[in-house]
């Protein structure tokens, strides 16, 4: 957590407030390390505070140093209004209109609340080495589950099966999963958001496969498309211009380009290759304490690769009543070029 | 969902408000059956409309009825603001300040938001047969895995063993954790809110085992203390006195009186027995599409028992550094009574 502190009313400097109120609990975990269900960190010149209530005063002794803990005994907003002054920014984007009332109520004279939302979300898209290390763990984690679902085989098996014993794989090896796995055969494949169903894997399909696994609160996310049996011509050039649209894409990441320059590389890819129209998602998005999260890889987003940031690259073509393929790496933004986060093969691989 | 519709506009009549505007993703779903994750309601007289995106179209005609779908193609407050006139109700509990900033901006002339957060929660409170058909499940369900836990037993495993190997159970039974199981062992049961962790079980230890499961979006929601070998003495009488508590709470649960009623009756008893300091939470909550709602069985609670309501009692007591012990069953409220949808027995059993 060491500087975040400081990044923070760095930022809240340049926009000319006073203190700066943190309610997220992912974005209060990322300035403070705790990791319980109430708390909010006040920011500000010569204050760090950090705010929970007694059920947690253990914990955040453990798991909160260089802001110092202030356990609120009854009033919850009493005591942070208590603690604001001045002009006061406060995440408008994660904050109800009621909480907003209701503290807005408590304010001492002279203490105004400002929308600033987003400011701790821009600090966490530029990973630190131990955010890295951390990543890193979990990828290795749910990579290690995904060998161990295509081990067991996947011909014969429902989604649901399929996804599920690979959830519970991440779980026995110490994770969680970041999200539920997607596992879609054949024409639903086609659904970007399909859920794990009943479909049993059969001879000729394709299958969608994407997972992530989480380890002390960092995420993994990867894509691989699997053919069991011979996929056909249709699947194989499908398949085929997918992969090129990706590898280019992931060539094209380093420091400096926009999030819209990187999804163009595939995007006209995928449109020469006559798939333009089945390509109905973005090309990617940031990782890290949560699964979404920025910069945004996609036509229309101005967020300027830095390094140190972590990103998914995942192209797709989706045909309706048909198949789908996503090939999806995640990697970490470098001067020049990028480090791979994701190691499983990537040539079409035939399983059972 | 029949008629649920048609309680809204009553509720938003009474009001004086023209439409009322759900985003609450579970209050839609209790609304109109969807269980995508974009969806909004605009309700009132005449109006019935079910707003969500393309990505839904398909789902929503699947799952919706007695609401006409409208699919948002671009701009999506936009089309929310469109549909909206006179005085609307919104959930201001709910409603992030940016977003009803935004939304604001594109409201037409003669339009305005008003804050009426927790209408349908209120609704929701009372369920109808076909929910307590949906709850009765996921209590079978719930039940079926507690029990195979408890055959494969407890003694020289982990608590986290015992709260994954709990959880993978409920989803092999097609089921879902409605939240992470708690086992809690020995002076870890004095902590109510305990990850499992690495400690062992062992024998003469009390073992706080909380969990429920989650089908067709409905909770269930239990807890039982077992004794690994035997507990002592210490750990009898408080076991006895937890058990007094919930058996006299249980049998005063009938429509009529209000949430501290009910919770002052375990709780003087646990006061009588001496450890009215260790009792450090509220008796009950509401059980549904959520597995904490309302009503609240607690002090300073005014909320009405009413038939038709699901209600947890779980009286505990704690003692810091030695043991603790709480028991929860969940039951319907009925006039003059109640139906326990809990089957375990609450009698000290001991296990291995």
């Amino acid at each position: 957590m060491r500087g975040r502190g400081e990044k923070l009313e760095a930022a809240l400097t340049a926009r000319e407030l006073d203190r700066y109120l943190v309610t997220d609990l992912t974005n209060v975990r990322y300035l403070t390390g705790f990791t319980g269900t109430n708390g909010a960190v006040v920011c500000g010149p010569e204050t760090r505070l950090f705010l929970t209530d007694f059920r947690y005063t253990e914990r955040a002794e453990a798991e909160v140093s260089e802001w110092e803990t202030v356990t609120i005994t009854a009033d919850w907003l009493g005591g942070i209004a208590e603690r604001l002054q001045g002009k006061v920014g406060f995440e408008d984007d994660q904050m109800s209109v009621r909480m907003l009332a209701k503290l807005t109520e408590k304010l001492g004279e002279g203490t105004e609340l400002a929308a600033a939302g987003g400011e701790v979300e821009k600090l966490r898209r530029v990973k630190d080495d131990e955010e890295l290390a951390a990543i890193r763990e979990a990828s290795k984690l749910g990579e290690e589950a995904w060998r161990w679902a295509l081990e067991r085989g996947l011909k014969g098996r429902t989604e649901r099966d399929v996804a599920l014993a690979t959830e519970a794989k991440i779980r026995e090896l110490g994770g969680e999963p970041s999200f539920p796995a997607i596992v879609a055969t054949g024409p639903n494949g086609a659904l970007p958001h399909a859920e794990p169903g009943e479909r049993v894997i059969a001879d000729g399909e394709l299958v969608v496969f994407d997972m992530g696994a989480k380890l002390d609160g960092y995420c993994s996310d990867g894509t691989r498309t699997f053919a069991v049996g011979e996929p056909g011509d249709k699947g194989r050039e499908v398949y085929e211009a997918v992969l090129r649209a990706q590898l280019a894409a992931l060539e094209a990441i380093e420091a400096g380009p926009n999030g819209e320059a990187i999804d163009t590389v595939a995007r006209d890819l995928i449109t020469e290759a006559g798939y333009g129209e089945a390509f109905g998602h973005a090309l990617g998005h940031g990782v890290g304490l949560e699964v979404h999260e920025g910069p945004r890889l996609a036509q229309k987003s101005e967020d300027v690769l830095a390094p140190g940031e972590v990103v998914t690259v995942e192209p797709g073509i989706y045909l309706a009543g048909e198949l789908g393929v996503r090939i999806e790496d995640f990697v970490v933004v470098r001067e020049g070029g990028y480090e791979n986060l994701s190691s499983l093969p990537k040539e079409l691989t035939i399983v059972d």
